[in-house]
């Protein structure tokens, strides 16, 4: 055989770095894993989980209703929760059930947004770093990526209008579709955008609309928003009201409640909540109405917001076991930031030194048995600049505190030998 | 703006038949539907499903386990599990766990199949009619069609070889990348693929490979396998071993067990194995690992195959109710064939009577409160001639047997008056 029988998209889809470390995990059984974004595994809510199947599934049509096809765009009920939730956070108006469509997690969701906004040699905008298992759905999609700096609260809006500026210079402002956002307690830095930023972000987006010949949308992963265990809750990009057009909100049920359940969502405008809910139809009719009747019990009955508290003080312990151990273990020169949500802790090596995936530190820390995720992998490709690779992402999510303590325990030492 | 924000996919993609029809059963009440491909309602597996859950979501690690993110291919057990199966019906070595995907439902692996074999462009073989949502993903990705007609035990091998010559002469061979089968109980004519068939045609394939350049694969889509109900089980494409390296299977545990679990799964050779997995993993990670459970324990228990048992008995029961039905309501001159599995009865008109979605039959069939799948949706775009429009899919899966007759009574009428 001469060629490949594989699609364009099939050649350019590539294994995730995730799946590489994974393995790693499971070969070497003594190893204690800070990478895997993996929720608490204690706190997963098994008894309500069970009550609530218990409750569903009585006999009768409530019951035989959970357990046939659903519709396309999701259970209503579910829908009308979600959206009077969203409401709650971000004001009357900021989101309606028929502009909503329940995905399989949320990166179901981010994966047809993308389907239904880019082709081969389009132009997403991402955070540096970003979600990295999201630049491999680019990558599959023949797009390119640029990169935009991070400041303490959330993109630099300077480097944005200057990224733009640089591609409308080049001719290729059509190719931009979408700046991609993870605004909540970001994975990996942990940073959160303020409403301020989002809502100038989208100014200058559509400043360069006309130049570009279509709309430029926010898209915002909120995948972490409910995973809050200090401060107050920012708005959400569907807070601003006359930007509505414009934003693509993606949350999850999953993370918050059961990883297990994979249910998410998406606030979606015209045309994209058409072409998504065709795509869902193409993709599996609509996700398992068994497991949206299972979260939309969990809202109805109080179980949901109940777990959430249990788990943001669950977190809020972990993240405090971690940073204690890094105060202990790391030296001063280690650069990272209190998390105040979501999964993970963001450390930065001080002058040239490495802990990229071929780095004396990655291979040091496997030696001493811990495993983080090198930040190199979070970083687009972007003809711009070269990937930095002083940088790890520590999860405090899916390890016992005693791993946590005993995990940074380990990597203290390679870093108070290497840096 | 100038121009669609959208890809070319997001533009390419179509609204579903579907979506039309059901919409239509929603808007009239008093409608009977012979069209949804609904199962049967009361027989759904509630109780079993019940208890199924309270022993899967038991206090400790089993239970968490079942909450929590699964692998991207899929639970191990229920991989073993389906493979063992398969190996039961086709023989030792039919399928391995190792080349086992599951997915969410079957709709999603013939969804991902596409995408890694098939760009804009290509050409996929089509049984004539087909299964008209497959359509759909195929347009969506751009891909063209060629429907290759049907006799009564499956595709017809001489037009499957006078297709694949002209597609040589015109020097199109190398955008034929698959011929889509589905092989059991036909959606829509309820045909079912003889295993001899099965063979002489992936011989046949295999002998244009050369000149496409790569390999065609055998895509079978097993859907309604499990769904039989008078007959003995045909082999799949799986038992001839010596083509193992052409043959995609797809099947699923939705519809014979719970369309609301959405599980279902592909055997894939490589390099689509490995290309599926990937892009599963961009897709979602993996199927909800607590439906996976639920499967697994389903068919470990027993509880699958005591279901399928009594699930069996009641299609029986509803194709016989329909044929009856038929029997007394039709003229001699609409033609069918006693169903033998599936949920399906196809049936044509004589002479040139339309009964396509602009015909005098569909209105009247609606008018007189009843409601089936024009034929017409059913088949490919194809060059080479225009779609029949005699023909109708008539559903015996979610009606009640009193629906059934009563619906076919008023088809019947409609059909004494104007055939």
């Amino acid at each position: 055989m001469k060629t490949s029988p594989l699609s364009p998209l099939g050649r350019r889809t590539q294994p995730p770095p995730i799946s590489w470390l994974m393995r790693m995990t499971l070969e070497r059984p003594g190893l204690i894993s800070l990478a895997a974004g993996f929720t608490d595994n204690p706190s997963l809510p098994v008894r309500e989980a069970r009550a609530l199947f218990q409750d569903l599934l009585r006999d009768g049509p409530a019951g035989q209703a959970a357990l046939q096809y659903g519709s396309t765009p999701g259970l209503p009920q579910l829908r009308e929760l979600t959206a009077r939730r969203l409401c709650e956070l971000d004001g009357p108006g900021a989101a309606a059930p028929g502009r909503l469509i329940i995905s399989s997690g949320s990166q179901q969701m981010l994966y047809m947004v993308t389907e239904a906004l880019c082709g081969p040699g389009d132009i997403v905008l991402v955070e540096d770093p970003t979600y990295f298992v999201y630049l491999g759905i680019l990558q599959s999609h023949g797009v390119e990526t640029r990169g935009i700096r991070m400041e303490a609260d959330g993109l630099s809006l300077e480097h944005l209008e200057d990224t733009l500026n640089a591609l409308s210079r080049d001719g290729d402002l059509p190719r931009v579709k979408l700046l991609y956002l993870v605004s909540y307690f970001q994975n990996p830095t942990g940073l959160t955008t303020r409403r301020e930023k989002k809502s100038r972000a989208i100014e200058i987006l559509r400043r360069y609309e006309r130049r570009a010949g279509h709309p430029i949308y926010l898209v915002e992963d909120a995948a972490y928003r409910e995973l809050r265990f200090s401060g107050l809750d920012e708005p959400s990009a569907l807070a601003l009201r006359r930007h509505a057009s414009r934003v693509i909100y993606v949350g999850t049920y999953s993370k918050p409640f059961a990883t297990g359940a994979r249910v998410g969502f998406g606030v979606l405008p015209e045309p994209v909540f058409t072409t998504v809910e065709r795509i869902k139809g193409n993709h599996d009719f609509g996700t398992s109405n068994v497991l949206q009747c299972l979260l939309a019990s969990a809202l109805e009955s109080g179980h949901y917001d109940r777990h959430l508290a249990i788990l943001r003080r669950r977190y809020r312990h972990k993240a405090e076991t971690m940073t204690a151990a890094a105060r202990r273990h790391f030296s001063a020169s280690v650069q990272w930031r209190e998390p105040q949500g979501g999964l993970y802790l963001w450390a930065a090596l001080p002058g040239g030194v490495s802990a990229g995936v071929n780095s004396r530190v990655f291979r040091a820390a496997l030696e001493r048995g811990v495993l983080y995720v090198p930040g190199q992998l979070c970083y687009a490709p972007d003809p711009r600049r070269r990937r930095p690779a002083h940088e790890l992402r520590l999860s405090f999510g899916g390890a016992t505190t005693d791993q946590i303590t005993r995990g940074m325990a380990r990597l203290g030492g390679v870093l108070r030998a290497m840096v």
